[in-house]
């Protein structure tokens, strides 16, 4: 059923012993909105813990390493920024069937839980989170504002992505106000690399490769590459923007190599192509301009197959 | 003589003739305040234009390709975003000496305008244009809004530095009610690389250096490199933050080899080090996390004087 800030306020103040739910590959809005949500509830004096399905990257860490969470059993569950009960990974078995309360903002979002704050005119769900939090009575302290700060942040590729409306912007003021600490978080999310990240990017540069007169852009990361670099797969997620930023380039591809030798392909365009479409050849999908498909061949097999369907797509 | 916005404002309303002086090597910031203003005063049917010492950069070109410009005698010269006059390059000579007002947000300005309107608190200089504008009472249209948030979002690294504040936020929020197209502007700034830029950008990657325990970084453009890429300096504004990016980087430079032998370097760093104070022993200045300055002498030999310089700062 869903229902509006003020109701969502309402029902989280009527309960206690609550278990927050962020998605799997967790990223800065679903890190953001649990550990926001968790610690105005802690403030008002609940018992509260978030969950994650998989291990949270250590750069999040100022988002929760102060809190002190204590075991309990959950009496209501939230689960948030979470579009469907598989995002949730490993928890989705213990927890995917007694979802209380979901607040989200992805126009996708299937209403698995019994009750659902959805506005898919947020550019990321803190900025749903901000409004509960005001609903709630709770003073925005500077570690609150900069975990919803971190969400906006981080689903608005920091306020670069058309997604962002005024709104969005005048939420960041806010936060900033309230004492998010905005320059720091901003250079932790966007401006550092690891040295071992740093040196991989360099090597994926440097192989960069273009098909049908420079309308295709294809990285190849291969699992040698990690190895003379001391990177890995969990470093990668910002190489695939980088194939779609050269002038000209339509369809942007990043093909990793796995231990198994199979590989996945991330594919990233512009208007003129949908990205989703190019990956169903494949069996994969996503969204218009960023999707994302298996294959279980070599790196260069699979790249000259999606280079082959990219190029009629282009025709 | 320092003046405030309302008499900025009162000032522009009883010139005409009016020709706005960008510095050289334009940047957003500067280009979208005298293309900004410049459109405001024409909407008050004022005879304006905007002149800058080196090419401005095609993908400007949105900013003023529709504006009609009619030569004139300049009767009032207004500077825009510049800091020193030898930043005025190749106009410096012609109109240095004349210059009636100066709208700045550099708190190095060496006050060399009769009237100068600074607010060193501004992340950019669109700031204080934006209020200008609303108090010469011009209605802000989608056109005028696009300068300004182009001038905002370029100078603050897309919203990501710490100098981007509360307020800064706020008139970006404002100026996209009013008609911004802030994806496009953002697409445009900051995730396309013309593709001899992208060349450019690769050979300055395969060649960084670092020093000092890898808390200096160093890049290099020579004119060599512009020759076998095809690029030009005019190209060479997003190599700095590069120098900054790796973990563990608290000084970050970028040498450019000028035509003549000289060069000239930009800084970028962290808390840690004051930019300007490094340009300052050069000659140079700017802010506390970008400065620049320029050499006499080769690229290696400013590397090296520059790498000596901050390694004494970062003992």
């Amino acid at each position: 059923m869903k229902i509006n800030v003020e109701e969502c306020a309402r029902m989280l103040k009527e309960q206690d012993d609550i278990l927050i739910l962020t998605h799997a590959h967790p990223d800065g809005d679903t890190l953001g909105c649990g550990f926001a949500l968790c610690r105005a509830l802690l403030k008002m004096g609940k018992r509260v813990r978030v969950e994650c399905g998989d291990p949270i990257p250590k750069k999040y860490g100022y988002l929760y390493d102060d809190i002190d969470t204590e075991d309990f059993e959950e009496k209501f569950i939230v689960a948030t920024d979470v579009a469907t009960l598989n995002l949730l990974g490993d928890l989705s078995d213990k927890y995917g069937s007694r979802i209380n309360l979901c607040i989200d903002h992805h126009g996708t979002n299937t209403e698995y839980a019994e009750y659902l704050l959805l506005d898919d005119t947020a550019a990321a769900a803190c900025e749903i989170i901000l409004k509960v939090v005001k609903a709630l009575g709770v003073e925005i302290d500077a570690k609150i504002a900069g975990c919803l700060y971190t969400g906006i942040s981080t689903d608005t590729g920091c306020f670069r992505y058309s997604s962002t409306t005024g709104d969005t912007y005048r939420a960041a003021a806010e936060l900033i106000d309230l004492g998010a600490d905005n320059g720091k978080i901003n250079r932790i999310m966007f401006e550092t690399k690891t040295k071992t990240y740093a040196a991989l990017e360099r090597m994926a540069i440097e192989g960069m490769q273009f098909f049908c007169n420079d309308r295709i852009c294809v990285i190849t990361i291969t699992q040698d590459m990690y190895e003379q670099t001391g990177s890995n797969e969990q470093e990668t997620e910002a190489i695939a923007p980088l194939t779609r930023q050269t002038e000209g380039v339509e369809i942007g591809l990043t093909i990793r190599e796995k231990t198994d030798g199979s590989c996945k392909a991330s594919i990233r365009t512009f208007e003129s192509v949908n990205a989703a479409e190019l990956a169903k050849n494949f069996g994969g999908g996503g969204h218009l301009q960023a999707a994302a498909c298996r294959f279980d061949c070599s790196v260069e097999e699979a790249k000259k197959l999606l280079v082959e369907k990219g190029r009629e797509l282009l025709k």
